[in-house]
């Protein structure tokens, strides 16, 4: 564990130096919005895959921090839309940004992200790092549009769901395994073993936050307990409950849900039944078979004290309460 | 005139064609919000200059497209989103994308629009045109954000406002010049010339929109007249207008233009006044000492059929009244 903590120590804080160094170039007038939304304590996730596939494949240099930072301010870039997108007013258990100040600031300061992110990527010289995070901006926006226009939809089929999530959530972590390995050298191989990871993980991730979304309590998550509900979000744990549902009953509801025509006590009610008859928990069975499939593109790896604390950080995502 | 008439018959609808083309590899999800923005008639200004600099420059290949179309899809991004900011229930005459499909379909279609201009890019391999791209949107955000800092600011100097202007306008105009000049393997000289002309014709185009938000009736320029000291928003004729009033008068108008105090007449007398001291006029005079150094960088170009265009596209747009 010792050497997993020396990683740890060494990394986080030059990544967390570089994206305070980065914000503070850009103009005052956005510097409180990003910080805002930087500086909320998200996990670095992003950042530090890139940085742990970096360093397993071999990459021991500095010239990694760039790079993986831009993943988190592409991934705080599209928060801030999200902020708006969604109309949440809160966001990891704090005020959202656009409810602080503003849609105007809230959206520009997104730009300026997605901007600040290109340009970081762009002085690298390899055009193939600009491909992956335009290619993953273009996913990511388009996975939420999918996810709109199925709003409400109760006979969202689960591929359109599995969809939805790689967009949205996993295919920004399959960036930024890749990244990692674009900046290594890594052959096709290990290329593709690092996406394979990313984008595991990521649907992983996300199914883990569906489930949550059900059990979790808003004290813990920072998130409202069966917000998907309420914003008429299908997700697994709906998808599965509706699946074995006797017609007339499953038409009924389907019904009400489309028209937003459930009351808070029947949103309350039907989140309880779902997480009652196991449908949080087959949500997580499912996220721990994407976690077996990220698990076995780790283990094409070489050895290393980094592949072994990715491995590491992935285990307790499974077990995580918010 | 005919050679400029068979350039610009070859060139414009090769642009519409690629425009076309790369939308409808969208998600269907976007492409009504896209299409919105991209076949409101636009004038094609900025992939234009992008293919004439590099003609000019001596580069004949049809490559130029995508690349002309990436300078296209990032203003219609920013469109997309300062509609959002600006609040404006019409663009270009037409009803605004956040009024048809609402804020969240607008906001992500800019997000895809702006990831395809960043993807189209790094397709060709040359990290400069990456920069360059990420520069212009950084830049145009921040001279947006900067012109909301100062709503109401009637202390605005002039050099602020002409950042303003360079930022929201003229550098994505710099940008498509650069662009051209790049591609075409420009030496820096050239380089040089293609982002002076491509700067000082966005900031002699911005003055001109400015003055004809004060003269151009709303049925001609597809805008309320007057719209700018409706929002707040400082300009030139305004700045010039306060700069000669008497010190009382000014810090009377002032605090009440400053605190929104104003009806909808007493704008409309105020605008009047404006217009009849003469500083629209002055306004576009000011563009014209722009465009005039617009020109002065055309002059550095090799003599071609090309910058010729150019320099006739540039002069009527001092005259235009939309």
């Amino acid at each position: 564990m010792s050497d997993f903590a020396d990683i740890l120590s060494r990394e986080v804080p030059a990544i967390n130096e570089y994206l305070e160094d980065a914000a503070a170039t850009l103009s005052p007038l956005v510097q409180p919005v990003v910080r805002h939304v930087l500086l909320a304590g998200g996990k670095r996730l992003r950042p530090l895959l890139t940085v742990l596939v970096a360093r397993a494949f071999g990459h021991d240099k500095d010239d990694v921090y760039p790079l993986a930072c831009s993943l988190e301010f592409l991934h705080s870039a599209t928060l801030l839309h999200d902020d708006i997108v969604d109309g949440a007013p809160l966001r990891r258990g704090r005020e959202s940004a656009h409810v602080r100040f503003g849609a105007t600031h809230t959206i520009l300061a997104g730009d300026v992200l997605l901007a600040l992110a290109n340009r970081i990527v762009a002085e690298y010289d390899v055009p193939e790092l600009t491909r992956i995070l335009s290619e993953a901006l273009l996913q990511t926006a388009t996975g939420e549009i999918l996810e709109i226009a199925h709003l409400r939809d109760t006979d969202l089929p689960l591929e359109t769901y599995l969809s939805i999530i790689t967009g949205k959530t996993a295919y920004l972590l399959q960036a930024a395994c890749h990244c990692g390995a674009i900046l290594a050298g890594a052959d096709a191989r290990l290329c593709q073993a690092a996406m394979s990871l990313g984008v595991n993980c990521g649907i992983a991730f996300q199914l883990v936050d569906d489930a949550l979304d059900y059990t979790s309590p808003a004290a813990v998550s920072g998130k409202p307990t069966g917000g998907d509900l309420k914003e008429g979000k299908v997700t697994l744990p709906l998808i599965l409950y509706l699946a074995e549902q006797p017609f007339e009953a499953r038409r009924r509801l389907a019904e009400d849900f489309r028209q937003d025509q459930l009351s808070a006590e029947d949103i309350e009610y039907l989140r309880g039944n779902i997480v009652a008859a196991g449908h949080a928990e087959k949500t997580r069975e499912m996220a721990a078979t994407y976690l077996a499939k990220a698990q076995a593109a780790l283990a094409v790896f070489p050895p290393s004290p980094e592949a072994d604390l990715i491995g590491q950080v992935l285990a307790p995502m499974l077990g995580r309460d918010k």
